[in-house]
Order: structure tokens, then C-alpha cells, then sequence
């Protein structure tokens, strides 16, 4: 079974796919017929697809989030591979297929991710930071096992929050090693709280968003942390003018580093410095890291990347 | 007594005067002397001036924010004037002025303002709003009866914060009987509330602003706002999702309208929109009024207005 | 009849509209056929449409600025609603419908809105500036009856300019009343003059803009604007460098406040700061008001709009 | 005699200078002692200096643009060079100088740059266009004999104006030949046009400017002179509206190239390009120029040029 | 024979065109059927082109590059003009045409272009430079006779890079003579050597660039340049740290003039801002040049420029 | 002994200290007297000095980069702290004070930042990578024992440059473990290579920069380094073409990110990405780190850092 990402113009091939996007059209001729406009995935990637003459049974099974085995051709069309279906039909327990397995996924099992991210919690040392961290904690609850990091930015799969959390960690505590005048319960606390809002910013299913939240969209993920952390300073009886719920406030304010990027204040303090660049490059290489994963092997070149400056990306031959 | 403002090289004067800043130096002779740099001031403007030779007792009387009677010399250096002071003394009652008199303050009673805004925030019809507003206007408390809008960029007098409000919600109640599509009740509150916490970012007495708050530099009077506002929420009962805390929040968090200048979100609701113009419009031509003010009347040009893309403004003879 | 902004995907439909684009296409068939490919109007929006296999006579009959009575099918393509024709007639007089009936056109009478600028130029009390005024007044004529105040930023309908300015006006003197120290005659000549050249700059035909004209792209209407000023003038007998043609001059040139944004000079007397944000004020709330009466009853949310920052704008359910 | 850009560091010296300014200030001694601040120049350049203890008779003898001989010694202050005098005298006729030796000004005679203008002006082929840059070229008069380009960007000094027109015409006539698509005239006389309102921009003596004119402030020297081609137009009985006028109002509109850099609209004719590029060419040479040749002989690097970047420029030792 | 920037809607027509591009699709019907994707070319420009049906004899001889006879019909599709292919055959010798006539190219003939180059090299009269050049030229060798300048920004064509510097070395001599300040040499080694590396930088055949090189891509012409000339000094025995040697990449590095535009310095020789600028006039005026001659007779304006702002220009009709 | 950081107005304090900067000047009174404005340093900072009355013996003694035993006072002065001496004398052999130990330094022995920025080149796996990089090292040679890594941005002292590539090696082969899709070679030969230039491009003694020189300013160091490496591969018979020879030019001149940060191209392979952001963590770290250790204790703020925004930071008390 060929996985999407392998797909060239003019390939014939049978498998297993995701309907991650289902629509009805119909034809401009006369009389017009019905058509589908599926979007079909798998765990490498995605590709539009075309079912012409679509029955009344057609239109009733294939919707969004359902799995299919498929029979069809790939076809270059304005420079976009899409394919032409030739044979559809659901996919049954016989076919032992499982839809995790057709969605893109972090390459690590989400609740261990996310009790590495409770064990660091566990570890902070002040009190009071990490109570205010698992207050936070619990507010996303069970929405860190699936929700993705963004939309389409960066991580933006299934656990792909999780993930980006606990690599940060990986790199926030080694940083801290090497510079022993960052205080590393603030530098901990930094990384779990940076993006926790945003499960509350964006609708997501299977790690897939399909758009942001009212919320999200008129407060966004920055402010709704800040926020959280002042409920749960509030809830725990601690002062909203002590000097740590200042400083989680102000590292998950200032986190995007500048207005123009979002952030209301410029960090002012060497670990929101820290936790700028932790989640900048840790954003970065991942973007990379999954850009070459979803460009086919013979490929040199990855697509543009558009948080990197629009760059493709070059798989070098040493 | 010649005001400040009307001061030019060789003038030499008589007068009442506030000592803004007051520091001591030494002369590089030898031996050295004492010498002081003061800040003088009445409601015009301020002028640096040297006091030489400080004895013990000047030393001991001239400190900031006293009342004296001072003959001097205004001289130009390096294209600024400065004063040299002749004879100096303090005020005593018998010269029957007072301090409030030489700081610079809105044009309206403090009380008069505040209790205007109070009875706009009376006036709102939605009752969550009208709570939520209250709550804040209470946390702000009196110092909403001398606070400054900001520190140097517009309204930094005495009292300049509540008379910025006062004017913007006459021209807000315009712009919504003239625009019947806007909420008025969110317009209201969006007034209100933009600034509110700038007396907790900014550290000022008599309407001087000497410094930005530990609180004012990590976290900003925009998210502080924020805050108090889910903190109102909390306290009253009304849902922290509910549409009314989210449209306020979100008022408060977009007024600054772009990220560059401050605002982690973008206006995304007409009454913020509305509320940015409205706000803009009062500081600009706020800045321009006082700018005319403060020039002496025989000068065609005002200096330049750094709120004002650093601009100089003329002064029509129409 | 439905509203074409409260068409959907799937409705079937019957209705007067205006066609306000019309072009006639080939298929690519063997033997190709002759299809058209219209931009159907009414006052609430437009929407494309095809009339497949048309005849001759539909080819001669449905052109541009045509009223006609459709019969179609709306349909989402390429997430675009657009319009399939089952059946297409001219409108005659007995359906009684009118051509200005479908367009967009401002919410006020043009005859009233040109006589309320005609009134507020009167009550000019400086000589000088009302004859400059009611030169240009004369100048831009019949066309201020009907053209639009941009090609699709703001205001872009039937007397849209004339509606802008006379909104501007009541803001305008609104102001002055609030803040004295302003020229009222500036104001009022600032607002009446600032955009008077458009109908010079654009090609319109009920409001439509087709295009920018020669001397529009080559000048611009702000350039222009200023010629006209200078014009008026001369033919006036007043001197071109007094301190009130220059006014008039400065405001007009500078009302776009930036290089950036078309203004030759910055703001640099207080009325022309004021003009400026007056402007916008009205410019940018009209593009909210008129994108949230565009968009369907049941959407909660506008498309982008491209004036404000390309965001789109939430109705509150307040 | 040293010229000036040849003095440095512990420099004693004699010789005739021009007073560029000249203030009178009072020290802070007691009693205080007047002392003056001069501006010494001559055609290399110029240094600020310092007349302790004058008398009467010297405030009343060293006013600005007064020749003298001084005779005084150069030094560092705070990274600046400034000059102690010592002794002071006026010059006089027996000392045989002539205050134009001291001004800075451009390399060739005014009178023979203007005549260089004319010639090409008559050499214009089309009798509208030659009509209109003759106006304008008698409304500039015999300003254009000594009026500099601008304040202190390029060419600032005595006729510098008509040099960087003529310099300017030499290239735009090899481009001419070299580009014959290109209509000759236009570029002739958007040479000619498009900085000849900078001597009513400007209030300059003998080359130097003091200040920028109301109107210059106001208006602006691009939108004066198109003001001036349309008087010329309207004076010459040439329809205002002629493809002739457009295009030139087009050339000097848009001679700045983009908004930021003041022109309200951008080229859109070949010749406004070629205007833009020969503009830049000429002015950026010469501030290259003239900076090398304000460079004492032995530095390898000029001082930062504010109009190239501000970036120093290296005296190749090829 | 209808040029192809002649044809405009409906015209039908027969002629002699290069197929610049060539693919095969396969229509959405059931059965499907082949049908190929054309590029059309001839000196004048291009054009898309439909070829429906397409037999097994079509696919095989219709390739990229390929002389082709074609009678067809020209339509507007969504506002771009493309051909419907009603008869298509290979050109046959006996036709007479010749590939080369086909190719857009620069105006002049190849050879004496870089005879041109060659001649201007060997009167640089500092060995070291002439030297340096003429390594520079071998290295580019024959591809100087055919490389475009860029892939599409200007003098895009069959030779238009050394039509680009034969007419820069034009401009340059004669403001080396103009302003005798300027090291002729350098002037017109920068100009050989500003874009010497760009046949490596970008893949092209016939003028015809198909992609820029790995090389290109990860290092840039600028940088590739200057390690030419580092080569070239090795080579040649010339000290890399001679002054002539770090003029010539000072010249190579900072020809862009800013960062944002691709030059890791800025000019600080006046020479390489007499070639950054001289290389700007060239470029701009050839696009404009080339935009007016591709643009059909009738048409007032050009489409947009995108290397100018992304302006439409208009041919004035003096 | 008071370190210079801890000095605040008003203390009288006695010490050693590096001159670092030596003037001689005169004062204005008759007659003149000469002072000397000295720098003062040690490894906590510096502080601008006066001796007054300087006597000829004074002026031979006390030039820059000599020790020195100082008894004076600090006080304020327009803002900013200076010292007056009141007596000073030469250190001598028996004040067993070391010029090294007054001069700000990397927190690591010179020698051993070598070695292990050594070691590292011995363990690169690739023979041609190790090669050139090990090329460079050598040219770079013992200047590396001592350059700062920048004139004052970061690591501005004794060292620096060793101690920020030994730094950034740590967290690149981290980042290495972390992530194994990078090539750990090209990290490691990036990290070493990216500022190896830097030596040239400044002039520096015991780690202090007195300017940068001219190739610097020409070329500087980005486009250095990349013609270092060409070198190498030339010297070592490795292709200037091969795979590793582009790969490690790119990782040098897309270190810097963006054109208008200097890099003439930006980062297409992932460890280009990553060394920029490895170089940006430690310098920016590091900035903070030396800036909170120049504060004087008792400060809770420090000066704005130019390199974060020009921000204060602040330091917690956690």
C-alpha cells in the first residue's frame, strides 16, 4: 500500500485512507450528476480526490472521518497531485485498520508524554509555581493527550502539544545545567504554561483543527493563559501581586518575544528569554524534521515551509 | 509673575514656583562647592535652574515638591533655556498659594470628572457589564482623582486620566447616536475600562509620573486590565465564557489595535473599532491643544509632538 | 424573494436583479458551445452566475446594467457561492421594478445629503474659505449626486461620497464644539474638500467604479484635489500663498496622515489631525456596519475585511 | 592660512574665516562674564569656536555672515573639534578677501549653469512643454543663480540647485541617446521641473539654509511645483487636462519614487523612472564627493553620510 | 503571421510558434480521454494553448521545444488569453523558420556584445584588475553568449546578461567621465563582474531559465562572485588581502546596496554606489522597455511590473 | 577595594585599576590648565575618571592599558556616574597586582575553550569536513586564545569568541542527541566555523575592540569565513563544488538568518536553522548573564541591553 506522500503523477494504486474532508458537487452539464470532493490521509500526509458519478449510497457513507479502501490514479493538475477514485467502499472490521493509524500523530505515545510533563511538574521545587502549574494542568485536563500545537504552523497533529512540551523540557533542562543563574523552576513552569490555553483557542478533533474558538480567536491563547494563572493564584490563595505569579504571568505574556508576533510585553527577565528561543527552536527543527518526513524520499527539496520564510528545505547527501 | 511658558533668554522674573526635581552637585574647582539643579515649575511648563553656591540650608529646604519664591535669569543653553537663580526662599502661608495651583492638571474638577464617569457606568442597561464596570472603577478607586493618562505621551497632568475618559465618552455618545448598530452599553464600558489600570502601571503623585510599577513593566496596563476584569467577573458571579466578559476583554486587549503598539489581539468587534478611533482621536488633538498651550503666544510653531510622528504644529493666524 | 446575501448552498430561487457584469464564453467542447458568465446584483450584494448554452438572443439581450427575472440554483464552487440560470428574462414595466432598486446605494437621499454640505458650506463664516468651498463644490457638480467615495474599500455605492462627507460633517462639528481652540471653518472646508476629487479619479456608472481614470492614476485624487483648491483661487482673485489657501491646501494634502498612505505632508496644524482622524473614524465603521448588513442573518462572523487589518468582525449576541 | 577641514587636535593658526552664526551667552561664574559662541566656516568647512570674556565692542562687531581674522587654536571636546580664539579682528578692505571665497558652493560659475538650463529648455521640441518649464524657470528667477538643493542632504550650498539640474541634464541626455524609446522633452523637462520650487521650500542665504518656509512646511517643494506647472498651464492657455500637463505633473509628483519618501504617487511612465534614477545617481555621487573632499587629506574614511545609509566612505589607495 | 502579444479575444489565426512547454493530461470524463497542456512562444511573447484529443502521435512529437505549425483560435478564460489548437504540425525545413527567431533575445548580437565586454576589459589599465576580470570572463566562458540576466525580474532573455553589462559599461564610462573623482577601473570591472556568476546561480537553455541551481540556491551569485575573484587572485598570484582584491568584493558584495536586498554589506566605496546605481537605472528602464514592446499596440498601459513596485505604466501618446 | 559595578554616588573609595582609555585636555580658563579624561576599569566594569591640574608628569605616567592605584569619589553627572581622582600613582611589582586580572574575561581558561573547541574538530567523522575546519582553525591560530566575540554586542571580552563556540557546542550536540535526523559533522563544523572570521574583521588587544578593521568593514566576516573555507578546500584537493563544501559555506553565510541581519542568503538545511538559533540562545543568554553581573547589587533593574530590544531586565527575587 502506497502512503500518500509516495504518490507521483500517473500511479495506480489500492489502500486504506482517512476521509479527513467529505463534499457533494454537482456537474455543469445537462442534466448536472452528482460528484464528491473527498480529501484523503494518511499518517504521511494528504491528497484531494475526485468520485464522479456519485450514487445516493456514495453520498451517505463517505463523510468526514470515516475510513475507506480506495482504488484510483494520481494525476498532476495545476502543478497539485489529486486523484481520481476508481473504486471506493468503507472499510470493515475484517480489514483490520484502525483510524489512529491514519491520522498524523507525535511520534511518542501521548500519555507518557504527558506524565513526563506531571513528572516535571512534580519536581518544581517553590511551592507555590507549582501549584499554580498543576491548577493549569488540570484546566487542560485530558485535552493534552490529543491536542495539536497549531493549526497548520508547527506540531499540528495528534499529542503534537504534548510533544512540543515535554521536548522543550528535554532542552530547558539541559539549558539550565549549563547556566546556573536561570531559575529553573521558572524556566519549567514557563515551558508547560507557554501554549496550555491552547486546546481553549482552537477546535480540534483526532488533532486536527478545524478552526479557532470564539474565545480563542477574540482573547487568544496568550491572554487566556494569563488568565488561568490568575485564577489559580486566586484559587490557591495566593497573592496576585506576588513575585511569582508576576513572573509565570509575564513569561507566558512575553513568550512571542515581540508585539508584532503577539506578545503584549518584551521579555524582561532571563528566563523569558529563555523560553523564547526554547520554543523557537524547538518549533523550527520540528517544522523541518516534519517537512522532509512528508516529502517523497526521491525529492531533494522539501515544499515551501512557511514558518521559516516561505524556504524549502534541502536533504543534503553526505 | 511671568509664567514659565513665557520665559525667554534675559528675562529676568519674579515668582512662585514648585521645585519638580531637585538634586545636589559639586563644582570640579578646588576645592569643590555644592551647587543644585532643580526643577522649577508652575502650571505653564518647567524650566532647569542652578542654584550656586547651596549653603547647608538650601541643601536642607529645596527638596522636590516645595513651594518657592525665587528671582532669577533665564538664559539660553545649548538652545534650551535654563534659569539662574538670584534669590530663593520658600513659601510660607502668609504668600497664600498652593501647591495644587502650580502642578499641571485637566481643565474640570477631578471630582466632577469622576463622578461623570460614574454616572455613565450607572447609565449602562446590561447589569453584568454595569457590575463588571463598577468593580473596576472601585479598584482604581480615588486615584482615578489625580492620575495621569500617561506618563509624558498625552494627559500626563494631574487628574488627566479621568478627564481623558470624560471627554471620550461624550464623543462615544455621539458616535452611538449617530451609529445605532453599536452596543452603547460596550461602548461605555470600553471607555471606561481601556485605561483603567494605568494607575497600577505607572507610580505618580500630584499627576507626576516618576516611574513605571515592577507590575506596569512585566505584565502592562493592557493584560493588568485584563485581569481585573476576569477578577470582577469571578467575584460578581457571571461566568468567566460568558459573551459580556469576553466582549469586555476583548475591548481592552484590542484598543491598542496593532501588535506593534501593543495589543495582543486585533479589533475584531465594531465597538472596538470604535472605541481605538475614539481613543486616538481624543489623545491626538489632546496633545496638539496642550502642545499650543504650553507655547509662548509670539511663537508661530509649537516643538515638536513625538506623539505625533514628532511633527511640529502651527498656529493658524486665521 | 430572497436577498442575494442570504443565498446558500442548494437554494433554488426566483428574482428580480441587475446584471452588472456580463461576458460571453466557449466550452471546450467539440463542437463548443456559447455559455455567459453574469454577475447577478441586487441592493443586498452579488453573486456570479452562468447561463449555459445561451442563444443568440440571450447574447443580445442580457448586457450589463440589464434588469432581469432568474430562475437558479445557488451552489458552493471552490468555497464561493455562485449562481446556476434554469431560466432568464428581461424585466418589463409591468413587473414594476426599478433600476436603482438593486443598487447598492447609501442610506440617505443624494439630494439631501449634497444640500446638507450645500447648507454647512454656507454657514462658512470666512469668506475666502466658503468661495473656495463652493468653487470646488461647483467643480465636482452633478457627480457628487452619485459617485462612490472608493472603488471597494469604503463607502463604494450609489452617493456613497456624498453620505461620507456628511457624516464626516456631523462628527466634524461635534468636535469643534467639544474642543474650541479648533477652526470650525477649517474643519467643516477640510471635511467638504478631502476627498472632492474623487469623482475625477474613478470611472463610475450608479456607483460602480470601473476603473481608475488617466489622470486618477497619473495625479490622484489628493494632487487633485489640491489643483483644485489653487483653481479656485485664482478665479477668485485670492492671493494663492494666504494663510487660508495654504490652510485649505495643507489639510487636503496631508488628511492621509502618512507617506506611506499618500500624503505628500504630514498633519501639521490641529485641524488637519483632526480631519485625519475623523476620516478614518467614519471610513472604518461604515466598513463594519456595511460588512456586518452584508453578511447572512445566521453567520456570526463577517469575511475578512480588507480595511481593517484584513480580520473579520464577530455580531455580538448581546 | 589652514583651511578648516585640514585643522585637528592642538592646531594653532591664523587666517580669515566667515562667521556662520554667532550667539552671546553669559558664563555661570560670579559675576558672570559674557563669552560668545561662533560658527567659523570657509569654503572647506566649518568649526564651532568660542570668544571668552567679549566686550562690548565684540557683540557688537562678530554678527553672522561677517568675515574675520581670527587667530586661535583648534581642540577635541567631547570627540568634536572646537576652536579657542584668541585674537579677533574684522577683516578689511586692505585685507583683499571677498565674503564669496568663504561660502561653500558648487564647482562651476551660477551664471553659466543657469544659461546651461535655458539652452536645454529651448532645445525642447514641444511648444507646450517648453512653454511651461519656461514659466516655471522665471517664477524660480534668479534664485536658481545661488539657491542650494537642500538643507544639508546634497548639494547644500551656493547654486547648488542649478548644478545638480545641469549634472542631472548631461546624464539625462546620454540616456536619451542611449534609450531613444524614451521621449526627450519629458525627461528634459522633468529635470528641469521637478526640484524648482525648492527656493520657496526653503528660506536660504548665499547658499545656506536657515529654515524651512511656512509654505515649504506646509506644502512641500513636489506638491508647489505642480501647482506651478498648472498656473503655467492655465497662464499659457494649455487645457489643464492635456496629456502634456498630466505628464509633467506626473514627473515631479512621483520624482521621489515611493510614499515614504514624500511622493503622493508613484512613476508610471518610463521618463518618471529614468526622472527617479538619474535624480538618485546625481545627488548620491555627489554627497560622496562632497564628503571626500570635506575629509582632512590624511583619514582613509569620511565621517557617516546621513544620505547613504549613514555609512563612512573609504578613500581607496588604488 | 500574427505575433503572439497581437492576439486578443476571438481572433483566429495560423502561424509558426516554439512550444515552450508541453504536457499531458487526461479529461474528467468517463472514459477519460488525453489531451495536452501548451506553451506557445515566439519573439514577441507567449501564450497557453489547449490541444484536446490528443493521439498518441500528438504526445510523441509536441515536446518542449519543438517548432510547430498552428492554426487555432485565441479566448479569454478567466481574464487570460489561451488558444484552442484546431490544427498543430511540426515544422518541416522546408518552412524555413529557425528556432533562434522563436526565442526572445536581447538586440543585439551575441557575440559582439561579449567582444564588447572583452574589449572594454582589456583597457582597464591596473594589471591586477584586468587580470582579475578576465579570469572571471573564462570563467563564465560561453555561457556569457547566451544566460539570461534573471529568471524573469529583467532582461530575461536569449543573451540578456551580457546585453545587460555592454549597455551598464556605456553608462559607466560616461560617468566616469562626468565626475573624473571615480576610479574608472573599478567602475567597469564592477559592472563585468556584479552578475559574472549568475550563468551558475541558474539552470537555462536558449535564455530560458528552467530553475535556479543547488548551488545558486544555497550560496547566491553575489557570494559566488566573490569567490570567483578570490579564485582568480590564488590563481594568479595576487595577494588576497591586496587592496585591489578587496575593492573587487567589496564592488561584488554590496551591488545589491541593502541586506534585505541580498548584500551582506553596504556600499562604502563611492564606486560601488556609482554600480548599484547604474545597475538599477539599466535594469529598470530595459523592464519597462521590455514591458512596452510586449504589451499589443492598442493597449494604453502595460500589465503591472512587479520589479517596479509592481506598477502598470503608460505610454503617453505625446 | 571597591569593584567599579558597586560605585554609587557620593562614595569615596581607594583601588587598582586599568587605564583603558587616556586623553589629555585643556580647560577654558585664563590661563588653560590641562586635565586628563581617563576610563577606569577592572573586571566588574568601567567608569569615565578626571584628573584635574594634570602635570607633565602625570600626562607621560598615566596612558591607556597601564595599572593603577586610584583614590577618588564618584558622583553623578547628567545621569551617569563619574569618578574624581584625588590622588593616583603607577602599580608597581610590589603591589603584586596582574594586568589580566583587571580585564573583563570569559569565565574559562582560554587555553582549555581551545582544546576542547579541538577536541571537537578531531571527533567530526567526515575527513574533508574535519579538514577544512580544522584549515580555518589553524587560521584562525592563537588569536582565538583572546578575541572577543564582538565589539560590545556579546561575549564583548578576553576570550569571548572561544567561550561562545564552546558553549554552543554543548547545546549543539545536545540538540544533536535530541533530534538525529541532523548531521551532527555540519553542527559541530557549523558552530566552530560561523564567527571563525571574527579575529579579522576586528582589531582587538587583551580582548577590548578598538575598531574593526578595514577588510571587516568591506567584507566582513561573514563573507570572510566563507572565502576561508574556499581556501581550505582548495588547499586540501577537495572539489570547491563537493556536497560538504556547499553545505558548510551555507551554514556560515546563513548563520546570521535574514538579509537584513547580514546573511546574504537564508538557512535551507536544518542545521543552518539550527546553528542560528544555537548562536541566538547563547548570545542572548549570555547578554543577560553579563548584564545582571555588571548591576550593582542592590539593583533590581539593569541598564537597557541593546541586543534584547533595548530592554531592562530584571531580577527576580525567588
Amino acid at each position: 500500500m502506497t502512503p500518500i506522500k509516495e504518490l507521483s503523477d500517473g500511479n495506480e494504486f489500492i489502500g486504506f485512507y482517512l476521509i479527513k474532508e467529505s463534499e457533494i458537487k454537482q456537474t455543469n452539464t445537462t442534466p448536472p450528476k452528482d460528484f464528491m470532493n473527498l480529501t484523503l490521509a494518511d499518517a504521511s500526509g494528504q491528497v484531494p480526490a475526485k468520485l464522479w458519478d456519485a450514487s445516493e449510497s456514495d453520498k451517505e457513507q463517505f463523510k468526514a472521518l470515516t475510513l475507506v479502501k480506495v482504488q484510483g490514479q494520481a494525476q498532476l493538475y495545476r502543478d497539485k497531485l489529486q486523484v481520481k477514485i476508481n473504486r471506493i467502499r468503507k472499510a470493515t472490521d475484517a480489514d483490520g485498520v484502525s483510524l489512529t493509524d491514519f491520522v498524523r500523530a507525535a511520534p511518542a505515545e501521548p500519555a507518557a508524554l504527558v506524565a513526563r510533563i506531571q513528572e516535571t511538574k512534580d519536581g518544581i521545587a517553590d511551592a507555590d509555581i507549582r501549584t499554580i502549574v498543576a491548577y493549569c494542568l488540570d484546566k487542560a485536563g485530558d485535552r493534552l493527550l490529543h491536542a495539536p500545537a497549531a493549526k497548520s504552523h508547527h506540531h499540528a497533529y495528534y499529542a503534537g502539544l504534548a510533544y512540543h512540551i515535554a521536548r522543550m523540557l528535554e532542552l530547558g533542562e539541559f539549558i539550565c545545567r549549563q547556566r546556573p543563574f536561570l531559575n529553573a523552576d521558572l524556566v519549567k513552569a514557563g515551558i508547560i504554561l507557554h501554549d496550555i490555553a491552547k486546546p481553549e483557542e482552537m477546535v480540534s478533533e483526532l488533532g486536527i483543527v478545524s478552526d479557532y474558538s470564539q474565545t480563542g480567536k477574540l482573547i487568544g491563547h496568550i491572554s487566556l493563559a494569563s488568565l488561568w494563572i490568575a485564577e489559580a493564584a486566586f484559587m490557591s490563595g495566593i497573592p496576585a501581586d506576588s513575585e511569582r505569579v508576576l513572573a509565570l504571568q509575564h513569561l507566558v505574556l512575553s513568550h512571542h518575544n515581540l508585539g508584532e508576533w503577539g506578545s503584549p510585553v518584551q521579555p524582561q527577565i532571563a528566563e523569558a528569554v529563555a523560553l523564547h528561543y526554547i520554543d523557537s527552536l524547538d518549533a523550527k527543527l520540528q517544522m523541518i524534521e516534519d517537512a522532509l518526513d512528508a516529502t517523497a524520499s526521491h525529492e531533494a527539496w522539501t515544499p515551501p515551509v512557511r514558518g521559516l520564510e516561505n524556504k524549502a528545505f534541502y536533504r543534503m547527501k553526505l
